[in-house]
């Protein structure tokens, strides 16, 4: 481990007028962060001093022009502004502070492509300050001009969430769900749990859209039509995936222990329980990538920025996950370039014939916990 | 205290195959529980045994046959099945076990009519062995020949929570929200809190219904249209309703806390993160009757019948919340009957404005912890 060299991780600013600095500075106020990686943050140097003023930090950064140019053991500063002031107005929504959060995240994404860093973390940035911004994903996506399909997962210390519909109101959920995207969620979301996260036979909830699965049809088939249909079909592909579980039930029964992942149907179904879970320390990982990029899971926290009360925590973890999930890659994909022949085929064969066989028939729970009013 | 009359708690039986009698039975392990109250079990002398026996139980009812022979200091069974055989399945989802519930609760509401106990806890039924029950709040006002409008409050530790809308597949849901239904569940949760709990000034949070709070507009505009009216018009009510907030930055931030309950506009959305926090211990009150109900919040769990495995905590606790509200009615009623003119309204007067004029402004969080993907 002491031979290999330090994973490079690109870390963007966010929202300049935000808890992103804040995030930062206090993650790396820990020196055995460096110890881990060679941290380069993308963003400014005046930002940053206005930050660490307000925060009453005193850092000092390795400020350089060029990723190249990062050296271990310091916490480097590319400066992607060269010359432009940048008006900081901590705690408030300006045109200028998501614009300042987009200029790095670009500059980071041309580093990308030229190799000169291993893993991406982004500081948050909010949707209200950048016109046409629908998330870093897809933005990412679109930048590398890859069209393949991602999926975001949350991760907990208690369990891990992914979405099968996202950026919808309510009245378009049921419409917008299909077999077809609960299947593609669950596969993606199973390959990143494999590969990603190096659990070999992974176990996917899925949860229904309906409350009570809906009651046998009284309240939605979808469960029946299309939740059920997609759960069988991924089976077929090998893959792990039980349900459908009602939502109440299963968190009330606190039934994500016995889960590597949870696949909620729509946002507020997953995303209010595994906040109320993991509150501060959740982070995001964007799957299906060849960029590993990660991030806190919490949102630019205007009304915290410059307080000092933010907890670094989420932070020190999705650099930690985007580490793990380099090596893990690495370890993943290693044996399948040159396997040798027999051994491989026979070691893959009794894995997979694990997988698919042995896997325990748990019954899918009819959300009989909340049957009773 | 010492001499008023013990309060006479009517507890159904629930279904007779799930965790009914085990919840029962179990409260009252607790010798202090029967110098609390007089409680009336609704159930069955032989389901009551097998129960016991299945659980390894040495219990001693006193079976009457006639509620008005209910001993204080004992554990009454007033026996619902006179000669009749009900069939004991534990775990199974049966007709009899769904009947055998339903005549239970029927007999205790014949006798609530006329007057033979205070308050009534419910174990609980599971709508797929009863067809037509569509939860005991709309049974018992059905039964009670109450007209009135109703709202369920799920109690717990940390937080409660009240659904504006409920019974319905989410692709019904944005369809069925309005600014009335919101006013009066609204109108109904303060009341429920201000006389069933003697909150003398609450605080009630709003939920959005979109996600990001509909993101303004890009993701629903019922945030705009429906929601925040309602909240304005509550305020003119003299309501001190907050919001709309963002459930999954909401319940992330613990933002819980800073309010006596929560106002949902769905089912998963309210019930999901609810049982995520109170687990086993949440309870459920149905204000708006005259009769005082509580129960569980939990289901009838089949899987668990007859195994010992369930905690006696949410029943304990129903028990508790059903007398203090009687006892609560009692005395928010008392002064509003006979009234000292003058000081009366004085009082009432300052207290309103106080309510009215006072109430911290919390801004509406815009949900921006969510904003960043």
């Amino acid at each position: 481990m002491e031979n290999e060299k330090k994973i490079r991780v690109a870390i963007t600013h966010g929202d300049t007028n935000g808890v992103g600095y804040e995030l930062i500075l206090k993650a790396f106020e820990d020196a055995s962060m460096l110890e881990l990686c060679t941290p380069i943050i993308y963003g400014s140097p005046q930002v940053a001093d206005i930050h660490a003023k307000a925060l009453d930090m005193d850092v000092h950064f390795n400020v350089i022009n060029d990723a190249r140019k990062a050296s271990d053991n310091r916490l480097n500063l590319l400066n992607c502004f060269d010359g432009e002031d940048i008006p900081v107005e901590l705690g408030q929504a300006t045109p200028e502070s998501g614009q300042a959060a987009l200029t790095a995240l670009d500059r980071a994404l041309d580093d990308y492509k030229q190799g000169l860093f291993d893993v991406l973390v982004t500081a948050p940035v909010n949707r209200s300050t950048t016109k046409g911004f629908h998330g870093h994903a897809e933005y990412i996506a679109h930048k590398l001009g890859v069209n393949g399909k991602t999926i975001s997962l949350l991760a907990g210390e208690e369990l891990r969430v992914a979405l099968v519909t996202n950026n919808l109101a309510i009245k378009d959920i049921a419409e917008s769900l299909t077999r077809q995207k609960i299947v593609e969620k669950g596969a993606l979301l199973h390959e990143a749990l494999r590969r990603d996260l190096r659990i070999s036979s992974p176990r996917i909830a899925v949860l229904s859209l309906n409350p009570r699965c809906g009651e046998d049809g009284a309240l939605g088939d979808e469960e029946k039509e299309i939740i059920t249909p997609a759960i069988s079909e991924l089976e077929e592909q090998g893959i792990q995936a039980f349900g459908p579980y009602a939502a109440d039930g299963f968190f009330g029964r606190a039934d994500y222990y016995d889960f590597d992942a949870v696949l909620a149907m729509y946002h507020d179904q997953g995303m209010a329980p595994f906040k109320t879970l993991a509150a501060e320390e959740g982070v995001r990982l964007t799957s299906g990538l060849s960029l590993v990029r990660t991030a806190p899971a919490g949102g630019v926290s205007f009304s915290l920025a410059g307080r000092g009360q933010t907890d670094p925590c989420a932070m020190h973890h999705a650099i930690y996950l985007a580490i793990d999930v380099f090596r893990n890659r690495i370890n993943y994909d290693e044996p399948l370039k040159n396997p040798l022949p027999k051994l491989y085929h026979e070691k893959r064969d009794e894995s997979e014939k694990v997988r698919f066989r042995s896997a325990p028939n748990k019954e899918p729970n009819k959300g009989e916990e909340a049957a009773e009013r």
